[in-house]
């Protein structure tokens, strides 16, 4: 058996709980199967009555067996599951698969036999696979508990929530003829092991190459992305996530509360793990097909070489929306390739052969090895008719097509660089491309699923280069002074900071702010002014109960002067208690007005499902209508920092538009560790927003702060 | 022979221009598809001195041949081709296929030539299709000189700009074991039909069901536009678009003028026409597929039925991200289907019947019926395992499945609603599945292709009616004093109105515009105030040496009396001169600020293939950053005006964000349809921003004008 936690997966000996001699029924498939497979530990049917089941003994009940049982299949229904539990637990088993529905999925009722069956088997120190599972195979030890026909062993593991989408996935793979599984889990409910339990699992698991999961929900998500950024420094994982529709959470008192939660904000934190999303359901196979047996690129450069021009121009097409890029080849390589191919080529990148493979498709190899040589290449893309040459134009090309599939297989290992293939001739599966497929390149029918395996490679290889040479940051010291900033707040019972608690937190933090002062009557004005000594200024209503402050005529602008700053300070009192009568105001705050910039967003938010998350994005009022933001999970490295300001979609504002000047990145990105190492140490902090953020030329301007401490402080 | 200017492709009788003996020429494998196909008219071979070929007769030159000749295949080299059109046209053929490169495509000699080429075939009344074309097929008139062999008969016609992705269509078709095609045009150079021409005669040709269309590049987009719209009231078009860079125009001297020319332009204006876009090459024969075998849907509203939650949720998933609508079951409905489903079954949309097919598939027919008697759905998607049922549960199920895909079909007949399926056992090709697809109901293994398709079968149904119930608008007459406006710019050697002429012109055309005064010098100012009669005011320099007024430094804003006008006046006039030393002022525009409200952009350029287009978007200075844009051609239909609004993405904030009210669309969309009666009017107008329009709850006002003439007069 196999170490680890899940180690059952690995039995040495299994029983099988509601053991049948009803061919229909899950409890007499699972014999079949094991039988059938030969697996070769001990099985043990466990039937009320019944003798022997498919030639095997059965026993009344667990406790009479009396060899070892590592594992349980149970088929019996959800309200047995208990009294089962605490027998396999007296009998020490490790681990049961709980097939039963009727759980947690139904509603009050099986949520409490849910609790309770879980309680029994954490005291029995029995592991549960679901309930409301479809099942577990693991192939490589002949055991197939969950009654899929025909699955070949080989290196794809599956943790899915929905068994038909395995069904799915093992049916496409098998379609293609040359690959095949390891493991197997239906995660069912969830209720005791978790994805991410799993994915440590097939990580260490020597058989899977691949792990591949369909996930409607997690339920422990940022647990998930730690082992997920631990198990993709050693081999790829692909993810397809359901359930798309935004969430948000309605309550939220921050942008980027109400922005959280989305797929997007999923598909953010799971690439920052390592992860490879596939966005696509039919794209999942060939994605995880391809990262079992190509390389990782080593950059986003890839080369195409086709043998005609509509298939090139759509994969460069395909290549550029998915933001790889095609260099400029070496001049070397263009000269190289014109000794090969005819004057009608185009010896760009995309490179199209113009019928100089018509005769000889040979030289498709011969191509491929230039453009492999050429520094600024990291990956190949083949795309046309490649593999239908004997199809297409003669019967005699057929084996020069067989040669030259093997030559390609052959470059892959020699330049360690991937090469993936596609060819219009897939439906015909010829001998070339069934070499190239049990050679180790892949062959797909369309330009988009090659186009997004090549992306994954790309990805991949980048995700696991940066998460190597950025491990997380460890949390630092609370800095003087910013737990009592805390303190104060939840003496005052209040959940918000006021804007000065906050700057103050800020600076406690490093981050840069302008020299604000918090006014608590009307005679400290002209002291205020004093100490700000800039014009113009901004005054700010301090309350607990005004949130929001511009709606309520709370803020002033382009104060010049001590006598405008009085005339501000009554208006605003005035209009703060014309807003709300019975306001509690604390004072007002004070200070320099930020010169006009780029306006963004850093904000925070505490997600229920994945913790802390940094969003980054274009600010102010219209956050929510622009969405044009891009997540992390909290604490983010300064790559993940770069990246995030790398991934907006209003990119170009950045650089400086209508030739204004490029921004601070620098400046933006320092705040943004700041706030990632506050929030860090302070898991208190719920909500919080910098918004707007006025990017300079030279250095950056925080002009209203927001933070949002949770209502329970947490336990951690 | 068929009617119409392109009846030559369907030919009575057909001339081979280099015919040979050798059987790797087309001149020989032309006569060889003809013969082996039975062409039952004439077959004249052309050659200078072999006496017969494949049996036929050959003759020297095309004016030996005695018959009437409709159509040539000119095999010989480029440089032949002037002195073959010319004995062509002697002899009265009606068409000739040119396969010969060396001509537009390789360089100047070659433009030339291809010149020199058309102006002999204008001269004779001879079309050419091509040259550097692939070829041509009508197989409905056993005609295939294109090459490709074992190609159905069927209803799909394809025009083509690659004669590979040509070959891929056929091939991917083929693989599906049902579809056939019509007519295959290799457009080659387009140096005489182009396009629209072709698609003009697929729409006419009673064998072509559904025109498929790979289009790299048009030469006369617009004539392509409208005969689009045409033939799309008769049957759908698919387009596939490649080269989708975007390319914008770098020179333009308006922000609609440098986001014009993008990829997503083209598919909105295609859109307008009726033409259903495939975005994935991939798609293209599926929703080919579905479009040739189903109804177009009747409106967005698609019920799901799945006998899996992950099915049911990725469909959801996918066709909410394709903006279908997945409405609430009527209540009759949800009783209907839970009389027959299992009390597991979630009977909202998406259905789950929950294990309800696993004994009996026939279930599958029974829902489905209750779900398109449901006024509330005008589509059926299903999705999962049917097809499979006698593989994944029991081979007795497969008759039942037989039956049930008969039953499917024929609720599409019933009830004029269309049903797609989606199977996982697809690639397994059973009974079922063939039964489904022969019988008119298309089968996908994705999710994603199906959703497409049905999204196809939306946005066509809704194209056809939205075209049939608003024809093109025609240009309407000239208004007093618009011509005039433009005379004097012309005659003052302006390219660019002055913003007070802009105005009047706009005002002309019936679009509220701010009480605007244009001043000369300083003393008018007093009189100005008096007749604006509202603060603040506002103050722009007029100069035709000035188009960034702003940068400049001449705008000023929120003047509230003489005295401050004066002093901004000369602000204004000492800033320009110290931005242009040399620039002519005309003076300044006076008039009322406007209330700030949501900034919207409506622009206007003349696309170099497209002719007149409009843009709407979010405006203000960061247009092209946030390129939340949509474009129609002009002139548009108020249909098209509501569907350019509906289409942007920050959508939201027309509705109101932040507890702001909803904009007056109405308003907005007044001033679209004036400005696109304006444009029509004008073909004068190369380009046209209004940004920012300050769009309020109710009306709008235009803030800023930028209206720019063509260089050259056009002809229209």
């Amino acid at each position: 058996m196999a170490d680890g936690a899940l180690s059952f997966l690995s039995p040495r000996s299994i029983a099988i709980v509601g053991a049948s001699n009803d061919p229909t029924k899950r409890g007499y498939q699972a014999i079949r199967y094991l039988i059938a497979d030969n697996f070769s530990g001990d099985i043990y049917p466990i039937h009320p009555r019944e003798r022997e089941i498919l030639g095997l003994q059965a026993y009344p009940r667990i406790g009479d067996v009396a060899g070892d049982i590592d594992l349980a299949l149970v088929c019996t229904p959800a309200r047995t599951l208990p009294g089962i539990l605490s027998e396999l637990g007296n009998k020490g088993v490790l681990g049961a698969i709980v097939l039963a529905g009727g759980f947690g999925e139904t509603g009050t009722e099986g949520q409490a036999l849910e609790h309770q069956t879980l309680n029994v088997a954490h005291e029995h120190g029995v592991r549960i696979v679901g309930p409301n599972t479809s099942g577990v195979f693991n192939l490589h030890a002949a055991m197939n508990l969950v009654g899929m026909p025909n699955v070949e062993p080989g290196g794809l593991g599956i943790i899915s929530q929905s068994g038909n989408m395995a069904l799915s996935i093992v049916t496409q793979a098998a379609s293609r003829g040359h690959l095949g599984f390891s493991t197997y889990v239906g995660v069912g409910n969830q209720a005791d092991i978790q994805f991410h339990e799993f994915l440590a699992h097939l990580g260490e698991d020597p058989n899977t190459f691949v792990p591949i999961l369909y996930v409607e929900g997690f339920k422990a998500g940022r647990a998930f992305l730690d082992v997920a950024r631990n198990v993709t420094q050693r081999k790829p994982v692909v993810l397809y996530k359901s359930g798309r529709t935004s969430i948000g959470q309605e309550s939220a008192k921050s942008h980027t509360g109400a922005l959280a939660g989305s797929y997007e904000m999923s598909v953010d934190l799971l690439h920052q793990a390592g992860v490879v999303v596939a966005r696509q359901s039919d794209h999942v196979v060939p994605i995880a097909e391809a990262l079992s047996l190509q390389p990782p690129a080593a950059s986003a450069n890839v080369a195409v070489l086709a043998d005609g021009g509509g298939h090139a121009t759509i994969a460069a097409d395909s290549l550029t929306e998915n933001e790889l890029h095609l260099p400029r080849l070496h001049q070397q390589t263009a000269a190289k390739l014109a000794e090969i191919l005819p004057t009608a080529a185009s010896l760009a990148n995309p490179v199209d052969v113009a019928g100089g493979t018509d005769a000889n498709p040979g030289v498709f190899a011969d191509c491929a090895e230039i453009l492999l040589q050429d520094p600024n290449v990291d990956g190949l893309l083949i795309v046309g008719l490649f593999g239908g040459y004997k199809l297409r134009f003669a019967e005699s090309l057929g084996p020069i097509e067989n040669e030259t599939a093997k030559r390609l297989a052959a470059l892959v290992k020699r330049y360690n660089k991937p090469i993936l293939l596609q060819s219009l001739y897939t439906p015909m599966w010829t001998d070339a491309l069934r070499i190239l497929r049990t050679q180790g390149v892949p062959v797909q029918e369309s330009i988009e699923i090659v186009t997004s395996c090549m992306t994954a490679l790309v990805h991949y290889g980048h995700a696991k280069r940066r998460n190597a040479e950025h491990p997380p940051i460890p949390a630092q010291p609370i800095p003087d002074g910013a737990d009592a900033i805390m303190a104060t707040c939840r003496a005052e019972g209040r959940l918000s900071l006021f804007e000065h608690e906050a700057i103050e937190l800020l600076k406690a933090y490093g981050v840069t702010m302008n020299n604000f002062v918090f006014v608590r009557s009307e005679e400290d004005l002209d002291t205020a002014v004093d100490a700000i000594d800039a014009t113009p200024m901004v005054m700010k209503v301090v309350s607990k109960d005004i949130l929001h402050k511009t709606e309520a005529g709370g803020v002033r602008l382009s104060l010049r002067s001590k006598e405008t700053v009085h005339k501000a300070y009554r208006e605003i009192l005035e209009n703060a208690l014309a807003y709300k009568p019975d306001a509690d105001i604390a004072g007002v705050l004070m200070g320099p007005m930020a010169k006009p910039g780029v306006e963004l967003i850093i904000g925070m938010t505490r997600d229920p499902i994945y913790g802390p998350v940094m969003m980054f994005g274009i600010g102010g009022t219209l956050v929510e209508v622009l969405r044009d933001v891009s997540f992390r999970a909290i604490p983010l490295s300064r790559a993940d920092a770069e990246e995030m300001m790398e991934q907006i979609k209003s990119g170009a504002i950045l650089e400086g538009v209508r030739g204004a000047p490029p921004i601070d990145k620098d400046a933006v990105i320092d705040v943004m560790m700041r706030v990632s190492a506050l929030v860090q140490a302070h898991p208190e902090i719920a909500e919080l927003d910098l918004n707007p953020i006025f990017a300079h030329q030279v250095g950056c301007a925080v002009v209203d702060v927001r933070i949002i401490l949770a209502e329970e402080p947490p336990d951690d």
